[in-house]
């Protein structure tokens, strides 16, 4: 049995038991997750029927069809023509179909069009259901995680040797793609370099700002290496800190480990964004840490499970996220750390191993 | 007066006389038409919602709201908080919009969550509303197509001096990717090499396939350059070309010229189709070529108007558009030309420029 059949098997027993009759994916992950194929994200549309019993269809441009490659027959490929009525031989699928999980990135258009079809069927997102089968990682997506962390691991102690001052941003994050590719990586999802007053945004793009002595830089970066993200985020300054910036990172620092010292099979989302935000608060710095402790990571960069308040989501052994507290002192400077961990048995297994202290560089 | 001023007055002079009372655009190349600024396609939303009288507002998550630049004032930003519900703040900027016009690419959940919210509210697609604004392209977007177009010529011309056999098609492809960034692309967005058989799969992905002597081989790919995209298919022959292929290939360049040449305002867009379609069968291939002629081109690869039989719609001036029949013959060979043109007052303008004949390489 391969890993599809276990995982089609598998949405299929959640199916009957939440009275599910069909779900439907497309473009995103959901889709290769469950069939190894990853639809191309254009106008021709490309959908996975799975019933709550039988075997799956993937709906597939017909000049498309002979990309897919199905594992020992886990599912039925109907290409359509040019010509062809996607939508139509969609419904005919789902005609048995009276509630139906649709893959949240599919494009709105698709499902506008499936509702015209037959306004009486109900369709709800497909969110919680993907995330139940795909929050908690198997071994083997695990060590994905881990050979991808690792790589971004290296280049974080390459970046430690490079110069950063007189340098722009942009500079700085196109030798940060690189690296990241050379070191293996198959593809960069985001790669952010954030100078001075500019690391107060958290998802600040790189632009033509020259980074210059004094200046706290956060570099946060990422990719897809064998089908699974990393994501890190380091500390550098140049020189010498600017004002206020040490204190804080000590607080950081104690923050985001405090908080990977918490995670265990157990414990909720919720209350690990607590253990970081209440060290944060108790130092006076509540105010400025913005967003929520973390996000799950798998064949996404964000996914299920997300660490915020408000997240009562019980924490469980095959799990990962990240942990990446962040301190935000608007026009001064910004920081933050990120690990990814996986959960384990008994506790946490940091996948980024690279050291969390803020590096000197010139 | 800047160019988004203008977009967004266009959109709402056509939603007055639809009966439209809001358009909401998200992820894709609506939202950066219309406002410059493009969303990330993660799980927090970003939505523009332009009503049909007064100015838009950007819902952006409060830790991106720092990347939004606003043109001349030309929307409203909010940014919405990490505890803050999002779906509820587009639910009351929607509350006087009984008819919704919504982008194609949004991701299906946020369709469904504002039509739990409010399911009186009637949604549509987004589709042919955003078309007729983007289709006619002003000057601007035609040089920034011709520029994108002029780049991947010189890498086309460029490649016919590399050794082909002995290489497999991921290598190729890798070499493509590398000289088409160098040479000014900002990004890639698809790169197929399809050697000898692999030919016939039209949406073919480069492999461990090893070009040999005799190899027909479909070289297909493009990018972004500044906001527009590439797109052009040259063929190339490992020394010998395979049997049947010369023949065929005399046919294939006659059909792209004259479709090309038949380009004006007021044909319309099955017409051109047809006139390649016509000649393809005439000579005996009609059943090998699989596919529509061609799709339009701007921000996206692939958006409207689509050259396939059944779409009457007016070929206009400014539209920009692929011409790129092909003739797939199973098991064997495949082939395929293809041009961007830009319709102009009276014709055409051929936007790539590389010489169509089929090169041959060692």
């Amino acid at each position: 049995m391969n890993q599809y059949t276990g995982r089609i098997a598998r949405s299929q027993a959640t199916m009957k038991r939440e009275g599910i009759d069909a779900l439907c994916v497309s473009v995103g992950s959901d889709l290769p997750y469950l069939t190894g194929y990853r639809a191309m994200p254009l106008e021709r549309v490309t959908m996975l029927v799975v019933p709550a019993v039988g075997r799956p269809t993937l709906v597939v441009p017909g000049l498309e069809a002979p990309r897919v490659e199905v594992p020992d027959e886990v599912f039925t490929v109907t290409g359509w023509a040019e010509s062809d009525d996607p939508i139509a031989i969609l419904d005919t699928l789902l005609a048995d179909a009276g509630v139906v999980a649709f893959g949240d990135e599919t494009w709105s258009r698709f499902l506008l069009e499936l509702q015209a079809a037959n306004p009486a069927r109900m369709f709800k997102p497909a969110s919680e259901f993907m995330a139940r089968l795909r929050m908690r990682k198997s071994p083997d997506e695990i060590d994905a995680l881990r050979s991808a962390a690792q790589t971004v691991d290296g280049v974080v102690d390459e970046m430690a040797t490079v110069q950063f001052s007189g340098r722009t941003e942009r500079d700085l994050s196109r030798e940060i793609i690189e690296r990241t590719i050379a070191a293996g990586h198959d593809t960069m999802d985001f790669w952010i370099v954030a100078s001075g007053p500019n690391g107060a945004s958290p998802h600040h793009e790189p632009g033509e700002r020259i980074i210059e002595p004094g200046d706290a830089v956060v570099v946060d970066f990422g990719g897809h290496q064998d089908g699974y993200c990393s994501d890190t985020t380091r500390m550098f300054v140049v020189g010498e800190a600017p004002y206020g910036f040490d204190a804080a990172y000590e607080v950081l620092y104690t923050a985001q480990a405090a908080a990977t010292d918490a995670v265990r099979p157990g414990v909720t989302a919720e209350s690990l964004d607590a253990v970081a935000r209440d060290i944060i608060a108790e130092a006076g710095y509540g105010d400025l840490f913005i967003h929520r402790l973390g996000h799950g990571i798998g064949m996404d960069t964000h996914e299920y499970p997300y660490l915020i308040e408000g997240n009562d989501q019980v924490i469980e052994a095959g799990m990962a996220f990240s942990i990446e507290p962040g301190i935000y002192n608007p026009g001064e400077w910004g920081m933050r750390i990120e690990d990814i961990v996986a959960v384990t048995d008994d506790g946490v297994e940091r996948l980024n191993r690279s050291d969390r202290v803020c590096r000197v560089v010139d």
